[in-house]
């Protein structure tokens, strides 16, 4: 269905329509979804002028109602994030297929077999940033994984959103994939909306600000992939080696400090503070970091002091918080208290020090000697990402596209019936696992 | 911690020394945490006069308030049930651990090694019936998988639960499981305020009616496995083995009625209706199932009239409600209209049509030619059942002791930083699965 046909349609009457395409979607091959996504690459590639022209409309609004500089930065195509985009989705393609993995194969009699096979989820509802490419990039994760998508993209990007869905829908209508697994949102009012149709969306990811990513929780039954806080720490233990601790401050505080997986706070053991605290403040000030300290940070460095506030703050932005502990056990108890349960890391050259770290932090990343700024599903070599989550129960962590699958239990017999294994005279099982 | 302490302390408190208790727990190796479980063992046994003891003033007290034969059943303890449960603990103290698994084991580059690993989920809060080796079982399955727990049994179980709980603390305190760690809640209006503790308690598993565990999904932010209906179907196609059709059938409705994984609705194919309901009709008839049919059915058969309400009843009991299908994508449709996804069977000599059933109803288990009563966590051979999990996201279906972990990403490097790997001249990572 293309974009303005939606208008005249409720959005439950949307996502109804999202999941019967998707229950199509869902049983298609690995070939025909991936053929699928091929077909979308060709056609974006050829339809780059319109939907440049539709960005540029995009550009024309935000740069009329004065947007800032970066978020023009984020919401401007242009060629090369356009063709790398493209490239992305082909990339997608070629990813190995996470739908009909049997992760048990097990006979549980003879001639009754188990197997649990991976399946896609049914529909995501995924909000995202006033960002073009995310659409595309969103679009080929579902459809490689069998889902259906209600898609609801920064307001800013209306233009570019349209016109890339128009092409997606297109290109589509020529494959197996029914064009009506991928649907646009264009008001913010059908947020809302959308997170009250637990019945019809089986998974919400919302991307963009904390205190958005908390409302979304907030306000539905729908299970939510995502993150409100990334508040990283790292330890200096006192057996670090002072110039990894120095290079891994510097790295995790100023690589990119508005991504969720830069440190907050630095904690530093009082035996090695006085000898390393000097040489990390310097290396951060050269980098335009604003240091401020707890008191005893303060006896040895310049710094403004820090308050409680600090301690809780996601500052996104070239600020550090320091405080100094006098044991990995604080290090530890300061983490579990003040963390949000991302990624968060020691330096030491103790490994029984470094495995308690690793294994009584509670985040979903525990790292040793390296920067927090690995947290991400390309570095770990997942091929894709479709976000990071910071709960508890799995999936945790930088999730690929196993965060979009579930999976079911078939189990196929003969006529076998379960009163042949119980009463006065059970059968046994054999529980045998078979090959996979 | 014992039972009388609590009362003294406010319920945040209980939860937050649990935590503490859990955290070392969680650390602790597979011996120390089998030689808990074993210890709790040794300390019933012994401490079996007292238990039934307190078990009978729980029985007179529920005599005197007049409770039905059926949960005054439940509540009888006796030495047999509780022998079986003791040797329950003996089990759970031989399966293996989940804690510790290595999922991923994978270098990222030369020298920083990703591993995935297993880990305790902190703090589970199960809230279950009137049946105190419930108790037992479930503090065994909580220890086993590193996590503390916190119990609240059925009010008519409450001097069983404080004696049991009792000699669980001692047993615990002569071993490396702080006794913290397992704590019994008391009254009701506890209940309300756990499910607000989403900052100390990780999962809650609601054991009992439907309608109570519908409370406790829409009253709280922390995860709950659990399901609320298990409205279960059988669907007869045309192609179906006659006598494999009555078999399953019976079995599937007859066996244990109140279980979830009983069917609710029957759904046969037009084709077959005339000569497979009689037969089907009188078997049931015989175990004394009082069946309910649409018109098409009730042409056949003899049948009280089913209703709409009727597609969206669990019975829990001797009732089977009929209807007549023209097709398997029309069965398929009734399912995934009024299923509970729990679990959904189809029986056919046709294997691309059970195919295409397994493929396409949305439910946690779907079967083919075999009973619905499968859906058990013993019977697929996890050892032991935590719960059956009607939710779309994993964990799904019987849970065994893996939905009671979740898993953390630790990184290993030496001094590894983000930034060699960006830029102008980054360097690649390898992504080399090494061996688990």
């Amino acid at each position: 269905m293309v974009a303005s046909q939606i208008e005249s349609l409720s959005l439950t009457q949307v996502a109804q329509q999202t999941r019967r395409a998707a229950s199509q979607l869902a049983v298609l091959s690995t070939e025909d979804r991936n053929q699928a996504l091929n077909a979308i690459a060709d056609a974006l590639t050829q339809a780059t002028p319109e939907i440049l022209e539709a960005n540029q409309k995009d550009l024309d609004a935000a740069e009329q109602d004065g947007i800032s500089p970066a978020l023009y930065a984020r919401l401007k195509l242009g060629e090369s994030k356009l063709q790398s985009a493209i490239t992305g989705v082909k990339d997608v393609a070629k990813l190995a297929d996470p739908v009909g993995t049997v992760q048990i194969n097990r006979e549980l009699d003879q001639g009754l077999i188990l197997q649990r096979v991976t399946c896609p989820l049914g529909v995501l509802g995924i909000i995202f940033e006033a960002r073009p490419e995310a659409l595309i990039q969103i679009t080929s994760l579902a459809i490689k994984s069998g889902n259906g998508v209600i898609l609801k993209g920064g307001k800013e990007a209306i233009n570019s959103c349209q016109a890339l869905v128009k092409v997606i829908h297109q290109a589509l209508s020529n494959t197996k994939v029914n064009p009506d697994a991928v649907q646009l949102l264009t008001t913010r009012e059908e947020i809302k909306q959308l997170l009250a149709l637990d019945r019809y969306v089986d998974l919400i990811i919302p991307r963009g600000s904390n205190s958005f990513v908390r409302y979304v929780q907030d306000n539905t039954r729908i299970p939510v992939l995502g993150h409100a806080d990334g508040i990283c720490h790292l330890y200096i233990d006192k057996s670090a080696n002072q110039t990894q601790a120095v290079e891994i401050t510097v790295d995790a505080k100023t690589h990119y400090p508005a991504a969720c997986n830069a440190i907050e706070t630095l904690l530093v053991h009082q035996d090695i503070a006085a000898t390393a605290l000097p040489s990390i403040a310097k290396a951060l000030i050269a980098e335009g970091v604003e240091l401020r300290g707890d008191t005893a940070t303060r006896e040895i460095i310049e710094a403004q002091p820090a308050t409680e506030e600090d301690w809780n703050t996601e500052y996104s932005d070239l600020i550090l918080a320091i405080k100094i502990v006098d044991s990995v056990e604080n290090a530890i108890a300061h983490i579990n208290t003040y963390g949000s349960k991302h990624t968060d890391a020691i330096v030491t050259q103790d490994n029984t020090v470094a495995k308690m770290f690793q294994n009584q932090v509670d985040a979903a990343g525990v790292y040793h000697n390296c920067s927090t700024r690995f947290a991400d599903g390309f570095r770990y070599g997942f091929g894709a990402e479709v976000g990071i989550s910071t709960q508890q129960m799995p999936p945790r962590g930088p999730v690929g596209l196993e965060g979009l699958v579930t999976y079911k239990y078939k189990v196929t017999g003969d006529g076998h019936i379960a009163a042949t294994y119980t009463g006065s005279n059970p059968k046994a099982f054999t529980h045998r696992n078979l090959n996979q």
